[in-house]
């Protein structure tokens, strides 16, 4: 029990020093002046050195041991036990690295940062290859280094840190069939919306403050606490921040204001869920997010399934028209509509609408498998990419800009993320179908603008519920059986086709 | 020689962390939801006690005895030297006080800032009482602490740690001297003061952009690089943020401009001492500022004796004039010099001018000295306070609200730090002359808005020499003698009496 208490402190200041690493990292992509580049990478790496001596020192280790053996009553609360378990994954991650590995991918993967911020407008791969090679060689020394620990090959030992449990045998059956899905079905999304008339794009300028209004109007309707958090400007947009002050970014675009909007209410999403997080395990692991596909699966589920919805935006283009002064079929709800669910191959992830988006993931989690393995050698990184893109979407990027150079992920180091992001799509679809079996009153509560239903259910399922169970255990608990593709494959249909 | 380079690693990274406190600080009085302040608190604290411990581990002290014993020949190296000295007293001032005493400090003035909060506009003295009696009683228990291990008496060693190697006997006598001179002189500004016509007061509203706009024109003027920092809003000004990220803020009131602008020119000149430390010495205990009465000498020298000046009010006229689209006699340079230079006893330290300010200085010096040597008893404070404005200002306030409530410091438990303001005054003074002295130029430049001279003098004698030398020192190496009391005088002399 002491042991315990000795332990819930030590993880209680690894997360609030996690949490002013949020706001110190938000502040660096929203209002730091240049000049503060270099003591802000050197303050947020100190804490970071910080919280892992925290994590990984003798005491962390003897305590960890000592509840190993420990069979007390009081362990029979899932919670501690839970609590228990994800610090020793979080223990075991960071120990089984060691330090100067640590500070060598911290390094490489900065160098390679910088230089792929120069190398990606210029489309200059051969630039970037050397310190590109050099990150994978590190970051497969972690693989190996975490999979000798965990018992698993390298690559399993990446993923495991973005979702835990996450498996390349169960991605590589379910992506296959994801794949031969999208294969068939593609084509005819496009074929169906080829027999529409074309959608009528509404003109601009949009000012930034309207768009901005806007965006906090419907973050408001989503149930958003401005209390709690905010929402500001950065190039690329996020949620992060500290608890009880979760801030997400969005950017502008003048001439066009769906991306903004849109993007607004997938990091409303996240934010939901950093939010409704439970209180009685705030900064314990536990109570912390499952994981990155179970926040991916909450921006989706908000952006993707309920926003886009037909139900929401005829709510949502009486808003929009007026915010923008808007007349003519252009700002009609089903031209918005059909703006809002437009399926187009395109070479940019980012840009990807719901029907293309696995393609682009699928493409990565092959490649990056293949560069940790060893089977790709980086310097043919560009010729496997294309070749994906021929194979996976019918098309080819004209330079590596828009083909392999387009991510900031593994320059940065992030390898076994990737996959995150179309598990989650798959699981907003899924939480979705249960929340509206659950709650049929959804559908029309969306179309009146009211996010009290799903919210509640979503709180009460996914939110409430942190880290106590793992992703394929939270799924079940909350929609009845495990991570099931054909719930996505359905909603695709029941969009796209129906 | 090694345990030297252990020291400045640790020192190194206690001064990356105060920079992230300071980025914190910033973000949590401009920036952050109401929601996120117990996190925030929480977040400061605990950096605020790894610092402590960094600081006081068995390592540091065993470090700081060897160089003790060190006598090698690259001592010799003066900035080593005085880096060596600061960290010892540095050290010396965190081991004299046990944690628990630094912890019941922090968390009895926190409850009596927040009780300050709720009393000072209700004017509740009662009500604070209890709360302040505590404050003053723990801050003293460090004072005795303090003063054990310095060998010195409790207020000394509390004033120490804000300005180090001042003391009282050098204050009572300089504060003596200085009270009698005011007192003679203000009845003649006055005097003179009432011979002019009375100031136009210039009609608002003046926008808060406009304000906004302008306050950074000037900035620009003083030569702040707006790549190393920002200018915001806050209830409180300040001047905060970290090593190349400097951040100061203003508040506005749209119907008057002399105050967002002065405050302005007043954190700049704060903002450009952090800018001007020297990069040699970066993180080390050297090179940071010498202590707050230099600080304070910085932003006064650029509020009062340049910007105030009548060579500067010259130039910034016209700036302001055309900034508020003014006309009519308001905006004359002459009636913008009188309004800047306004004397008029009152009950409000922030809001006072040059000549009456030290009045409200050495009221609460007197004070707090006595309520820590036991002297005056907390429940005496509002007599005590209202006899010191009657004999040293010849007014009363009211209601404690604009008598002893008006200040956060004593709630905050801030003792010792008053004297820094007037010490600050005076070394401004001084400075102002010995650099108009060696750069005859500096006037005419300051008319034609040019600060290159003064802040290239300023750069020199002061900016850089960090923490190398003593207050005193520093004085003497700059201007050719210690603080001198005189040439404050002679200034108050030539501006309001010439």
């Amino acid at each position: 029990m002491n042991a315990y208490r000795t332990l819930k402190d030590r993880f209680h200041r690894l997360g609030v020093i996690s949490d002013a690493i949020g706001i110190l990292d938000w502040d660096c992509a929203t209002t730091m002046p240049e000049g503060g580049a270099d003591g802000r990478a050197e303050q947020i790496a100190t804490l970071r050195v910080l919280s892992h001596e925290l994590l990984t020192d003798p005491t962390t280790t003897e305590m960890l041991a000592v509840m190993a053996q420990d069979t007390s009553d009081w362990r029979t609360d899932p919670w501690v036990e839970a609590n228990l378990r994800e610090m020793q994954r979080l223990h075991l991650h960071a120990t089984a690295v060691p330090m100067e590995l640590v500070e060598a991918i911290s390094k490489a993967s900065a160098t390679c940062e910088m230089g792929w911020r120069v190398a990606r407008p210029m489309s200059d791969f051969a630039a970037l290859l050397p310190s590109l090679t050099e990150v994978v060689s590190l970051v497969r020394e972690m693989g190996v280094a975490k999979g000798t620990v965990l018992g698993l090959d390298p690559y399993d030992a990446l993923l495991d840190a973005h979702e835990p449990g996450t498996r390349t045998r169960y991605l590589d059956n379910m992506f296959s069939e994801l794949k031969e899905f999208l294969g068939v079905k593609l084509p005819l999304v496009l074929e169906r919306q080829n027999e529409r008339p074309p959608v009528v794009i509404p003109e601009g300028p949009f000012s930034e403050s309207k768009q901005r209004a806007l965006g906090e109007y419907f973050m408001g309707v989503a149930g958003f606490d401005f209390t709690r958090g905010r929402l500001d400007v950065s190039h690329h947009p996020f949620c992060g921040g500290a608890t009880d002050d979760v801030r997400i970014t969005t950017r502008y675009d003048e001439n066009n204001f769906t991306s903004a909007i849109m993007g607004v209410m997938h990091e409303t999403g996240h934010a939901m869920y950093e939010l409704g997080l439970p209180r009685a395990w705030r900064y314990q692991p536990v109570g912390m997010a499952r994981g990155m596909a179970v926040h991916e699966s909450q921006s989706l589920l908000i952006e993707m399934q309920a926003c886009r919805s037909w139900e929401f935006v005829q709510f949502a283009a009486g808003h929009i028209r007026n915010a923008f002064n808007g007349t003519g079929v252009a700002w009609e709800p089903e031209n918005l509509y059909h703006l809002y669910t437009a399926v187009e191959p395109g070479f940019i992830r980012v840009d990807a609408d719901e029907v293309t988006y696995p393609a682009h993931i699928i493409l990565r989690y092959q490649l990056e498998r293949a560069l940790i393995s060893g089977d790709l050698a980086p310097v043919d990184l560009p010729g496997a990419w294309n070749d994906g893109m021929r194979n996976l979407l019918n098309i080819v990027p004209p330079d590596d800009r828009r083909g392999c150079l387009q991510d900031i992920h593994w320059p940065s180091g992030e390898f076994g993320y990737f996959p995150t992001y179309t598990l989650g799509a798959l699981a907003a679809a899924q939480f979705f179908a249960a929340a509206k079996r659950d709650r049929p009153e959804i559908p029309v509560a969306l179309e009146e603008g009211n996010f009290s239903p799903l919210m509640g259910w979503l709180g009460e399922h996914v939110h409430a519920k942190a880290a106590l169970l793992s992703f394929d255990e939270l799924l079940s608990s909350a929609t009845g059986c495990t991570l099931d593709r054909t719930q996505f494959e359905t909603h695709i249909e029941m969009r796209y086709l129906a």
